[in-house]
């Protein structure tokens, strides 16, 4: 079986934008354990003190499949192991597991480590003997190993012996730079797993040709049997394997189950959950779990999809915990929103004057700058509108908001903003602060409603886009907001557009305050007079 | 040589959030002329009008180099293909080369075609016969050749053979289903190549699996010598082959040159424009082009990178126009922000009580929210302060801004700010209008500064962005502003941060100007007297 090793928590923080406090680290590594991942690589001890911290609370967790591993270099050149201090950080990270990485490539040991090549190899046999002689079990990390195979086979090899040599369980071969091929990959795993049959022999890839999940898997093609990787690629650079497509293309197309069927509909959730931990936006286009991957825009591809899925999708979407969307966009026909309306339990029909009327809004409004592909919420209220499904919650008589600083010491800016509506019978007229002009109104519009809709509390916003269009048009400029709001784990979003970003986050706002009432089931208050 | 073929205009237009006008498209075909594309697959214009304007105008563009190409489908079943209207429209777009697709996999032709096999290849066969007939060059794309030669490589093979009677140049063997394996398109590619040899084999991938880079280099490998592709991968659910990736893959690493040195050095900047022509935010970390793909974070790495570049970068990032970055980030210690201020010429000593200051000054403003990757303006504003190097060009004394709506038939949002500013000896107040408080603002601001300092009218403000920072802080959370301005072709990112919206927009507004202010060579304004 192919052994599954994450460096979310280590290699992955070395992107740019990625950074994961300890806290952040406990809740991956729990949820990894749970995913049936083998290792965790926590940190590197020796060059990050707040990497210890985890390694001591890590042991709390009691994971119960996935071993927790510390990672670290060999000693430095010209002094022995035992008195290396980044390898006794890395005993004093307590893991069974270790992972250590020394150089396999002539001209790094001569321009980075400054050492000779005989030197090199007994720092690795040292280093790795040491850590075995205490006990622990050693993966062996070839940094630069294709190119450096590349440039001198005999050296690349020399420093793998030396790694076994010293008792290293686990070779793992890494393209550092990410420049390797997938024949080459192919090729020079071969040999070694030729050379090296008595053990596990892993792959580490970066993304900079593009051919990170390709090389992995050309690698396991090989015979390797230990794979590295990010959850979502994540790392330096452009990143590591991403962990979540070389796991889906392993047990779904290579036949090489790494997961339970259960474990691997968790893939979607755990791609955005841990986005979600380290505050990176979802990858939309993400290979298998990204939100546009299983999403039709073409009406060719819709009108065969509606009869047999598999025509034009890869896989069946739910088996990694994905759904098919259909999306509506200026190039879809009256089709997609059929199937959009069928999808939502809208009763739409074929041919039908309603029909054509949303066909032509949705040209308008996308004309105007609208985009529903990110504002689902947004598009089915305006469905509902259309065939009179809809009733509002309040109606707006006015608003304004305003925000003031002053220059006095410690001075903070102040946002204020005053919104009058009518709900049933009644004028409520209420004000609220925020931190910016839309928390503000969002804040006076709960007051205005929370005392008739108590739901409303459950419901909060949860991220908000601003995009200027057409930057060419200068201030003229129409500007699109895109709500995302929460309720109990459900979330969606909502789009507002305008000159004013103003009111367009007040169009949004207010699609999302009644889409998650809608939700929530709640009822409209009428009005008990007819008039007005 | 490898035949590169782009097909961002029309399958590119299929991803989810791409949409292009005619212009856009124009001006894409215009580049990828420059840049040395072969073929520009510009629309289809059976299934949509609107492409038909496109070949009529890309006429009068007089492409230099590259050809345009219409694309289509087979006749329907039980249609002769001279009475087919597709095969007609194809004809009207009046290109010398044009493309057509059709089935390759029997369950397609039952399911999505609903005809039989035979009737698949006479569809096959009468089409491409026709154009060519009609003086047509013929690029028959086999949809789904890979899926279909599995299921039965006999009849897939005997669509191409189809295409081949008919008298098709080229046979692009398709991934439609974007599910295939490196290994099995080497395979079948080489099946093919051998089967056709006096045939050109193509390839065109989707990257479902997250391969469709390593699935195109693998068809070249095999033998194929015709690549279809799209800028930047853009295409419907995760995209198509990258011809970016593609590209700098066979040109550098496979040694298959497809263009001059010099159209490769435009490599990056044609990515950048095609994002920006469709609107889409750029992939910071697009392989070789991205904008993190040479950024550099980790202290281990940095060092060595400033003694070698090559120990980390698989390339050098100038032959494709892209550079080097070394990111300030909490990972970093003092090595990197060194390097930062070495790189933009800022006299920070080593183990200076400057640096110390600025070390400490990053990691506190980092952890209030600050992210200065994205906002490298900022950075340079913070080394020059720390330095003694910076001067004001005015002091606030205080701002406000007011929006406000009515329930008038027809009312608009309306947004004003005032500003009160001390520049040199002066006390100025303006207001300004706009569509949003920080356009207000930004329009007051300007009203404040440009009588003083009149370069600031080449300055706009050219993107906005919000990030809801510790979403589960609920209201008393920070937002992060980033904002990009433009000058004659250069852009910079700034920062701000704060629970107020305005308050951090307004930062990030304040460094914008001062830094392109300081960009255009202009000096602050000196106060007369000396107090305050």
């Amino acid at each position: 079986m192919v052994e599954l090793y994450d460096t979310t928590l280590r290699d992955g923080t070395q992107g740019e934008g990625i950074s994961l406090s300890v806290e952040d680290k406990l809740l991956i590594a729990k949820r990894l354990d749970r995913m049936g991942i083998h290792y965790i690589e926590g940190g590197f001890p020796g060059s990050n003190p707040k990497d210890m911290e985890f390694f001591e609370r890590v042991r709390d967790l009691s994971l119960t499949h996935a071993k927790a591993v510390a990672f670290g270099s060999t000693c430095r050149a010209g002094v022995p192991a035992h008195a290396d201090a980044n390898l006794q950080a890395l005993l004093a990270a307590g893991t069974e597991v270790v992972a250590i990485f020394g150089k396999s490539w002539a001209f790094h040991v001569h321009n980075a480590l400054r050492t000779t090549l005989d030197e090199n190899l007994r720092m690795i046999e040292d280093s790795v003997r040491f850590l075995v002689a205490n006990g622990r079990r050693v993966v062996y990390d070839a940094e630069h190993f294709y190119d450096g195979f590349k440039a001198d086979p005999d050296y690349a090899l020399a420093t793998l012996r030396a790694a076994q040599r010293g008792g290293a369980e686990t070779l793992a071969l890494c393209d550092t730079n990410g420049g390797s091929l997938p024949m080459e990959v192919l090729e020079i795993t071969r040999r070694v797993v030729s050379e090296f049959p008595s053990l596990r022999i892993g792959v580490h890839t970066h993304n900079d040709g593009g051919l990170a999940v390709a090389n992995t898997l050309m690698a396991v093609e090989a015979g390797a049997t230990h794979v590295q990787g990010t959850i979502n690629g994540f790392g330096e650079r452009n990143g590591n394997a991403d962990l979540i497509q070389v796991i889906a293309n392993l047990q779904l197309k290579m036949n090489r189950p790494v997961m339970t069927k259960e474990q691997l509909r968790g893939l979607t959730d755990l791609s955005r959950f841990v986005s979600e931990v380290a505050n990176v936006k979802p990858d939309d286009r993400q290979p298998f779990v990204g939100r546009s991957v299983f999403a039709h825009k073409a009406g060719i591809h819709v009108s065969a999809l509606l009869r047999h899925p598999e025509t034009y999708e890869h896989i069946d979407p739910e088996l990694v915990g994905n759904k098919r969307r259909v999306l509506v966009s200026e190039l879809s026909g009256a089709s997609n929103i059929l199937y959009k309306a069928q999808e939502l339990g809208i009763p739409l029909q074929k041919d039908s004057p309603e029909l054509r009327r949303v066909v032509e809004t949705v040209k308008r409004l996308e004309a105007e700058g609208y985009h529903f592909e990110g504002a689902e919420a947004s598009f089915e209220l305006l469905l509902k509108k259309a065939v009179g499904r809809y009733e509002p919650y309040f109606r707006l008589l006015g608003f304004r908001t305003i925000n003031e600083r002053r220059d006095v010491y410690g001075a903070e800016t102040t946002s204020e903003a005053s919104v009058k509506l009518q709900v049933g019978d009644e004028i409520v007229h209420t004000v609220g602060e925020g931190n910016g002009p839309v928390n503000a109104l969002d804040s006076a519009l709960r007051k205005a409603l929370e005392g008739v809709y108590p739901d409303l509390k459950r419901i909060r916003l949860a991220d908000y886009k601003v995009r200027v269009l057409n930057e060419r048009a200068g201030t003229g400029a129409q500007v699109r907001v895109l709500i995302t709001s929460r309720e109990d784990g459900r979330s969606w979003g909502t789009v507002g557009v305008s000159t004013n970003i103003i009111e367009a986050s007040w169009q949004a706002l207010v699609d999302s305050i009644e889409y998650g009432l809608m939700l929530c089931g709640v009822r409209p208050l009428e009005r008990a007079a007819v008039g007005g």
